[in-house]
Formats: C-alpha cells, sequence, structure tokens
C-alpha cells in the first residue's frame, strides 16, 4: 500500500493481510492487491502478479496519472461514512451562502445591526454539477432542507424533485437555471479545468441571493482560480467555497486565502476514514477470492 | 395594527379589511380585530368592541407583555414560510459548530492548511430546548442531515427518531447528552433566564466537538449573557450562535459583538413576512366570522 497518513490503514489492514509499506524494492511478485493514494508512477506496473487496485479515495484521478497503470481492474471508495461528510459539507457551504454567512461576519465586525432580505431557500436553486454517488446524497439533503435543485451529469439521470440536464447541450440550461453551483465531479479529462470563466458566466445573475455562488468539493484541477477571481472582481459570481486546489496545499501566496469572499478549506470535505474504509476492503478482497464480483469499479475509458 | 415596519402589513390587510395604524385617540369601537407587535401597554384594553388580537410573530411574549390585556383569543402565527427559514437558520447555525466553521475562518486568516479531526454527524448529538411547531421541524430536517437528535418540552412528546425528555426532571439528562443545544422556546415566566450557567455546565463536555455549542434563536430573555461569556471563557462552552439578545438591538458596549466564539445575527433566523402571513390572517378573520373555530390560539395560563 502507499498512501497519505498511512500507518492506520496498515494497522487495520494487517489485522487480516499481510502488508508490504511502498514497495521500494524490484519487482515484487508476492502483492496481490494494491491500496493506493497517489502511488509514484510506475510502481504499480513492478507488481507482476497485481490483481486488483483498491483506492483510499472516492476519486481515481490520482491513479489514472500513471502513464504505465498496469491492465487490472480498480475499486474505488463509496462509503456511507463518506457520503455523510460530504452531505455535510455541501450543505454547509450551501447554508453558509443562502443565510448570507460573509455578510452577517463582516457586520458583526463592524458592529452593525441589520438585516437584509432573506429569500426562502425554495427561491433558490442549486445546481448539482456530478449527480454520482456523492451528487445525488447532496441533492437529497438539499432538497430535505428546502431547496430547489437543478443536477448536470454526463448520461441522463432521473431524480425525483431534481431538474437534470446531461452532456453538452444540457450545460447552458443548467447553469442559467442555477444560483448555487455544486460541483461534485470527478477530474477526468473531459472535466480537467471545466469551472472556466465561461461557466461562471452562465450563472443566474438575477437570482434571489443577488449573485450566483461557487462551492468546489470535487478536485482542484477541475477549476482555473484565475477565472475565479476575474469572476469574483468583476461582479460575475458572489461567493465562492473551494475545499480543493488547483495545487494542494494552497500556496501562501494565493489570493484566494485573502479574498473576502473566499472560504477555504483545506481539502476536508468528506476525508477517507480508515476506521469506515477497511473493513468493506477487506470484505471485497476475501469476495473476488471467491469469485464474486467487484463492486465500485472504475470505468477506465470514462476515467472515473 | 401595529408593528415593526408597518407599511406593508397595513398595504396588504387593508385589501379586504378597514385598518387603523396604531389608534391613538380615546377608545375605538369600530375595531374589531388587533393585528400586533410589542403594542404599548394598555393600548388593548381602550378597544371596546375587540375580538381577536393576532401576533404577527410566532412569540407572543411581547403581547402578554401588557399588564392591561383584554381578556380575548390571541391568536400567533405558524406558517410554512417562518417555519422554513427557521429551519434553514438552525441547520446553518449547527452545521458550522460541527463542521468547525469557526476554526476554519481562523486558520485562513492565518493561511493554516490544516484538517482537524471531523467527527460524522451521527455521533453528534443536537438538545431541541422546545419542541413545538419551529423545534419539531428543524429536528426532522436536521434528523435529515444525519445528526443524533434530543428534545425537551413542557409535557411529554414522541417524536419517531428523537430522544424526547420533558419537564424539571428531564431537564439534567437531555442536558447531559447534548453537544450542541438549540434553544427554540417561547419566553413565559417559566423559560425566563432559563439559558444560564447552570445549564450550560450541564451540557456534555466530552463530546466528539472538544466541548458543547449553544444556539439560541428563541429569545433573548431566555439567556443570562453573563452566564454565556463566562461559560465560553472558562472552558465550559465551545461556541454560540445568538440570534436573540436580553436588550436589542444589541447595544454596540456588549462583549458578545467581539468574542472570537460567538456569531451574532440582529433577530433575523425567522422573520415574519406580510406576504405570507396577512393571507391566513385574513382567512381566519372571515373564518371566525362564520362562527369556526380560531387556530394556533394562545395558551394564556401556559403564557404560550
Ligand atoms: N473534497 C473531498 O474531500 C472529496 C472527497 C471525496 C470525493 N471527492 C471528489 O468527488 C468526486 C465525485 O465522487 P462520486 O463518488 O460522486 O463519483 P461518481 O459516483 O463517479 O459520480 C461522478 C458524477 O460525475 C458525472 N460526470 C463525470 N464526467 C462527466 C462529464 N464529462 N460531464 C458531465 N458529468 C460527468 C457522472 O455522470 P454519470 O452519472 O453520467 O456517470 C456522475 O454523475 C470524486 O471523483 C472526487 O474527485 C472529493
Ligand atoms: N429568532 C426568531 O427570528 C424567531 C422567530 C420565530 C419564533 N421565535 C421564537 O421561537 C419560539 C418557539 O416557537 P414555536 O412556534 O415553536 O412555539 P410553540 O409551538 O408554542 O412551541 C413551544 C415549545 O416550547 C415548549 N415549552 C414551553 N414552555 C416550556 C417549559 N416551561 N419547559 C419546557 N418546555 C417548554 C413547549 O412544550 P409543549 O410542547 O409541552 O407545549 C413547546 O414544545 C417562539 O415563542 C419565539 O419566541 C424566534
Amino acid at each position: 500500500m502507499t498512501g497519505m497518513h498511512p500507518q492506520r490503514w496498515y494497522e487495520l489492514l494487517s489485522k487480516e493481510r499481510d502488508v508490504v509499506l511502498e514497495p521500494e524494492g524490484p519487482d515484487d511478485p508476492g502483492i496481490d492487491y494494491a491500496v493506493v493514494w497517489k502511488q509514484p508512477p510506475g510502481l504499480l506496473k513492478r507488481l507482476p502478479n497485481l490483481k486488483v487496485i483498491f483506492s483510499i479515495g472516492a476519486g481515481v484521478d490520482h491513479i489514472l496519472a500513471d502513464p504505465e497503470l498496469p491492465d487490472v481492474p480498480i475499486v474505488r471508495v463509496v462509503a456511507q461514512n463518506l457520503t455523510q461528510h460530504m452531505v455535510e459539507y455541501v450543505a454547509w457551504r450551501v447554508l453558509d451562502h443562502h443565510r448570507q454567512g460573509m455578510l452577517y461576519r463582516a457586520q458583526q465586525r463592524d458592529k452593525i445591526w441589520y438585516e437584509p432580505l432573506q429569500p426562502a431557500a425554495e427561491s433558490v436553486s442549486v445546481g448539482i454539477m456530478g449527480l454520482g454517488a456523492l451528487g445525488q446524497a447532496a441533492a437529497k439533503t438539499l432538497k430535505a432542507i428546502g431547496f430547489s435543485i437543478n443536477g448536470w451529469s454526463r448520461r441522463e439521470h432521473r431524480m425525483e424533485g431534481v431538474r437534470s440536464f446531461s452532456g453538452e447541450t444540457g450545460l447552458t440550461p443548467f447553469l442559467n437555471a442555477t444560483d448555487i453551483l455544486v460541483v461534485l465531479l470527478p477530474l477526468t479529462p473531459a472535466t480537467e479545468g471545466i469551472i472556466d470563466y465561461s461557466v461562471l458566466e452562465r450563472l443566474r445573475s438575477d437570482g434571489p441571493l443577488g449573485g450566483p455562488c461557487l462551492v468546489n468539493a470535487g478536485r482542484g484541477q477541475l477549476q482555473r482560480e484565475t477565472d475565479i477571481l476575474r469572476a469574483l472582481d468583476d461582479g460575475t459570481l458572489k461567493e465562492a467555497s473551494l475545499d480543493v486546489f488547483e495545487r494542494e496545499p494552497l500556496a501562501r501566496t494565493s489570493p484566494l486565502w485573502v479574498h473576502p469572499r473566499v472560504f477555504v478549506t483545506p481539502h476536508a470535505a468528506a476525508t477517507s476514514d480508515p476506521a469506515h474504509l477497511v473493513q468493506p476492503m477487506l470484505a471485497q478482497m476475501a469476495a473476488f477470492e471467491r469469485g464474486e464480483k467487484l463492486e465500485n469499479l472504475v470505468d477506465r475509458k470514462a476515467g472515473y
């Protein structure tokens, strides 16, 4: 295995399996499964008996970035605990934009007792880009809170209470109808840099919040940070909550840290917790050895 | 009628009824209904034909404060629009405490990229004081987001998925099991000043958030602000979101404005919107005249 904070993963995986922490030597014939996060390129092809790659995260862009990736199945994380954390993060950020948290914090600093107009959630449209495991769960909870929901995905989806759009042709009508854009896309060749000025410009500008807001909890390379800053500064975008960045950790020199209408979190929306994720991984290994089908397989052609 | 920003109420009520804005003259025999917010004491007893008092707000402490209040039915506001706003406010504040908004904002100011441990919502107990129209709706949505919910009320209530406590004897076990205390009580002689040091001290101190938090969206006179400040400063209370205050507007000299762990909003959690509330009020007047029963009547003995 390889990963961020590998100790705890190692400890839990070791209860049932022999574990090698980041094999550095020559080809290792004893390794059947790789459990990885941003593995060094070329590492996995040195494992001649590798049968399955398990991603520590929900996204697999970090695995597919390896140009010499061996052709074995890739299993990604779909887990209630991770989904729950993402739903919390999205509901938290959407509510903070909706209930004017940035304005109220500025007012408190200046001791201003003033109540701006407050639209109700149903008059605010949250547009979710990516209606996968996380996007669907976020849609359901935001709906329960009271928001109107639009969704955008690659293929067509029908979800109760969600106005769904798909593909290239669905993008403009989706954006035009959206006040708060929530990005929960995977990073693939098709989505890289998708959150650019031209997308932000198409968001609904005359909605009830006085301008559109952006929440990105997908991947940093989905966004063009110079475009986000330009859109914030010319009034195209009202506010942004960013959990992910083109380069992480975010450089201390980035203007995003100090922008008064940007809220920064350190890629913490939904962190993979080994206490919840190792057990299902071990169960999948055992099932695989009994000849059963692997779940949550990645479509390598689609890139997610 | 009398009220805050009376113009819009006046305009909408006038579509069906003759309206007198704050009668100041002698006894006015032509008035059947009073629509009020903090009416001057003694005003209503000068209306010899008064049949019903309508409160502009959900709470009626502002009406009952009049020692010479005539003995006619009082109707208060229970309305989807108001409830929706309160649910948004409560979900927003609970999520901000849960997802460590204060910490992340401080980290952003110092450009610190650090992810603290983040418990999942189910391991956090939100305790709602007051399981009325607003408390029940808040409980339902917080449950949908994923939190564990405790409720406390005067009489016993059963609500699915909510651990319910009631009365004096239920208070300590309710507080002991609560990480985030949400106050949605009415202000009555029995609840005045209830949020004091002894209540804050009984909240769960070893919960997953590293200390208990307080959200008060009921009434300011439910709380003792010196006790809240003491509890914040001696570590009994971790953070507070206060929408209401002992005196409103909050004085510029109040230490609450500048406390780093207090979030202040200007009694804006759920503002009565005449666009949504006048129609049901007019409908009740018409129903009353047809001999039908009034809804949402206040129990004057209980005080709410
Ligand atoms: N910030 C964090 O802490 C954190 C934590 C976990 C995950 N994430 C990110 O969240 C992403 C989503 O996770 P998930 O589990 O929901 O993934 P998922 O189940 O694979 O869903 C991906 C969604 O994106 C859509 N999509 C993919 N390519 C598209 C394209 N070119 N155009 C339009 N829609 C496209 C998919 O459309 P179809 O439905 O048509 O396939 C699907 O709806 C992950 O890939 C990861 O990058 C971030
Ligand atoms: N900040 C704002 O913008 C805002 C806006 C609207 C309302 N409010 C406040 O919110 C309050 C609640 O509104 P609501 O419509 O939910 O009221 P409600 O339906 O009358 O509910 C009141 C709840 O408090 C409980 N309660 C009353 N006295 C109690 C006592 N002595 N001990 C324990 N529980 C007691 C009641 O218990 P039982 O169920 O046993 O009767 C009931 O569950 C209003 O009174 C108002 O002050 C604030």
